[in-house]
């Protein structure tokens, strides 16, 4: 089923590249035309299949397009999105992909005034890897991913149920909230993992990994993830990331004075608690 | 290739069971004997073959073994071994699985005065899940995996080359070192890892963990391990694991001020640095 006729991808990554392999291989557009700003990317994007077509030309690639898909790295999408804004015909659908919400949205409905020409609908869908680049893409990425589709005071309710009709195409379960609900369960679920692993993986002496296995090995995946693309998402979304900081910190500082004090029951309940938690979290996914 | 006639295992559960399992398969010994406090255990470790036969009397179980094995939670490591060591023969040898060393050495060695009728020699074979019980059992458990011998002023030469070859037998990679080494060592690529996971999940409310994906499940896996296991490893290794957090803690924090204070540079270098380490480590074991 067509969704729409031509859909414009800005920035052909992991992300950009699967769900453009995705909207091809399910036909719900004519034509998927990628916009790229070097050509080596270009090139690979295509041996991919991920897009019907390339540009590095912005205009060329948005003119025409019903809905254009930001994915570019969080720092890149408000000022991609209003660069296209100003190419896009009237009454098309601007998304993106970003991992914060608050900040992107912030920057372009502020810029973009009132009544935008193209509307603008937050996007995050909540797949991905450690592994970056068109290379690692797949149609299938996004299936059985949470979508979280962002609404505010601004939100055209037409372009939202076609995004959301989109993300919900491909196979991702889509839920609405505000920009703010989601920075925060984001902040809490992915962005402290995140900090945790890094600092896990960055704390222990390189000499000592010799004996690291499966515990360490899986405790740290995400620390092998692009550096460039997670300094932004932190940048842009320090309030929640410091409240998550706050919660890990007062459960990781319970643990550790138990330990201290050699307080068996203290640390039993503790761990007691944790495991219970992810245990259920697991039980639910299966 | 037979290294010992009758090999006793002391606490048959994952890493005791997988043993069993392998020393069997391999025909390491012509009996393996296992000894359990419970019927039920006893019989579930049956019906998995983990064991020749099953005994729940601690002196039939060891008298006439060349090798016992205690493969018990840490806790009760020591006093296993003192157990057994009351009826098992001369020169008969025990050795261990726990994952801390230094403790559990120095209960036993004091214990046993200068020259201990049964020689003692401190294991860890680094592998395990966070899945418990016999059930979990496989004989290939340890292929592969580092496995650590401790050697120690009190400890006989014969005696810790007979342990290293079993080990090396079942696949692992022996190393030897010292308690403390190895104590310090595990601190920093296990016990740490266990302690932030925990922290991480016992953190995250409940509700928010319908949005957690890939990168929650994985920085949480060892956190659905066994808590009464896990503190007692922490306790007994309680002195190490105190240097290890502060490390974790300091560059976590770099992280965390970095990020407060929008200092991108600052971000950029902290990941860069920990990723290089963490793709360095799966780069090896490639």
């Amino acid at each position: 089923m067509k969704l729409f006729n031509k859909v414009a991808i800005i920035g052909v990554g992991l992300i950009g590249g699967s769900i453009g392999l995705a909207i091809k291989k399910r036909k719900l557009a004519n034509e998927v035309i990628g916009v790229f700003r070097r050509p080596s990317t270009m090139r690979k994007a295509l041996k991919a299949r991920a897009v019907s077509r390339g540009t590095l030309d912005i205009k060329e690639g948005v003119k025409d397009a019903d809905l254009i898909i930001i994915a570019t790295p969080v720092g890149l999408i408000p000022e991609m999105a209003l660069r296209a804004a100003k190419f896009a015909r009237k009454g098309a659908i601007i998304t993106d992909t970003g991992s914060t919400k608050a900040w992107i949205a912030a920057r372009i409905e502020k810029k973009s005034g009132r009544k935008p020409r193209p509307h603008f609908v937050g996007s995050h869908p909540m797949a991905g890897s450690e592994q970056a680049g068109v290379e690692s893409a797949r149609a299938d990425l996004l299936k059985g991913s949470p979508c979280i589709v962002t609404r505010t005071s601004k939100t055209d309710r037409g372009a939202l149920k076609k995004v959301s009709r989109l993300w919900g195409a491909l196979g991702a379960k889509v839920r609405i909230m505000s920009p703010k609900l989601h920075d925060r369960s984001v902040s809490l679920v992915s962005h402290l993992p995140h900090i945790v692993a890094f600092g896990l993986a960055g704390a222990v002496p390189a000499k000592e990994l010799r004996y690291a296995a499966e515990g360490f090995r899986d405790t740290t995946r995400v620390a092998s993830s692009d550096p460039g693309l997670w300094a932004d998402i932190f940048l842009t979304n320090r309030r929640e990331i410091k409240d998550a900081c706050c919660l890990f910190e007062d459960y990781y500082r319970r643990i550790r004075i138990a330990i201290e004090s050699e307080d068996r029951k203290g640390i039993l309940a503790a761990l007691r608690q944790a495991k219970t938690k992810r245990d259920g979290f697991i039980g639910k996914r299966k």
